[in-house]
């Protein structure tokens, strides 16, 4: 199958990290058909926003909202502070989603890019699986 | 491939809107395979609910709650109010989703609808790609 | 297609069920593509969490205080209490993720399993169908 992992350092800062330009380069000259990306780690996920005006930083801001990082609410903690917190972004932040892919091309909107949402700073390195499945 | 966009008129209303008569006439008569639904804006999402009994305004109410329209919150804040929370959206409402078709119908269960999931009310008009991937 | 439905008996208990195991019995044998996991139901939704360690727990916690089971918050309201959430919660629990399959494995990480997310007490068993999309 058409499938590769490709690696992302995201160091120890908590973050929202653009992998837009790995994913084209992924698909260019594969022509028609749908790419997955899959994320292979417990505590981050995949998200497609508009990135560059702030939208990056609002988004862990209301992940953090919805997530807090009070440990003692949590009944799974241990290493970092936030970590409960970390397990359970993945229900509401995906580690898969689907993008068409037309003529080599992901057909995203004008303002849409694809992010890894990673709330985690102990993780510095990450994986992302890309599959293609042609038409 | 097997794939197009389709227009959606929203208005000026923020809402939940359902197209799955839409796609039901895309994948009639395609066979067996899969159906991928992505929205290519930065400010909407793609949902499946029961629709007619209330959910869909339930659930624009609970986005606001997770997403609270207070501009003072959000770094990417311009024109219409609302806008920093529009673009944190499809973090949690992914513009992305994949539905199982067999014989032509997708595996929707009885309640099951598809909605865009638009709290934007700047956009009078939406698109929607949808594309068949056959077994 | 490659697909079939599979039954889980989640009895009267809100939950999140486990079911990575019926899905790599699924894949097995099948060489490389993607797994498309649906719930044809309008109160549950699929997530990818690590289970075990309580975050599981700590899901149900974050989804009521997402969606809290307060029926006068919401128009659609019948049935047992919470009913009203229980049919938002697949808007932010999307009952539907695809997941690469190679030479008959799900490439999921190692902390990674695959649950349904069921909060509705009503329902005794749910059905999940499992479609495989050679590549």
């Amino acid at each position: 199958m058409d499938t590769t992992e490709i690696g992302l350092h995201t160091g120890d800062a908590r973050g929202v990290f653009d992998v837009t330009d790995r994913l084209a380069e992924f698909v260019a000259g594969r022509g028609d058909g749908l790419l997955s990306v899959f994320v292979p780690h417990a505590t981050a996920g995949i998200a497609i926003i508009e990135t560059g005006a702030g939208s990056d930083l609002d988004l862990l801001d209301r992940v953090d909202a919805v997530l807090p990082r009070r440990d003692a609410e949590y009944r799974h903690r241990h290493g970092a502070p936030g970590h409960g917190a970390d397990h359970v972004l993945p229900a509401f932040v995906a580690p898969s989603i689907t993008i068409p892919v037309v003529d080599g091309t992901m057909t995203l909107g004008v303002w849409q890019s694809v992010v890894l949402v990673d709330p985690n700073e102990s993780n510095p390195s990450r994986r992302i699986r890309l599959t293609f499945l042609a038409a």
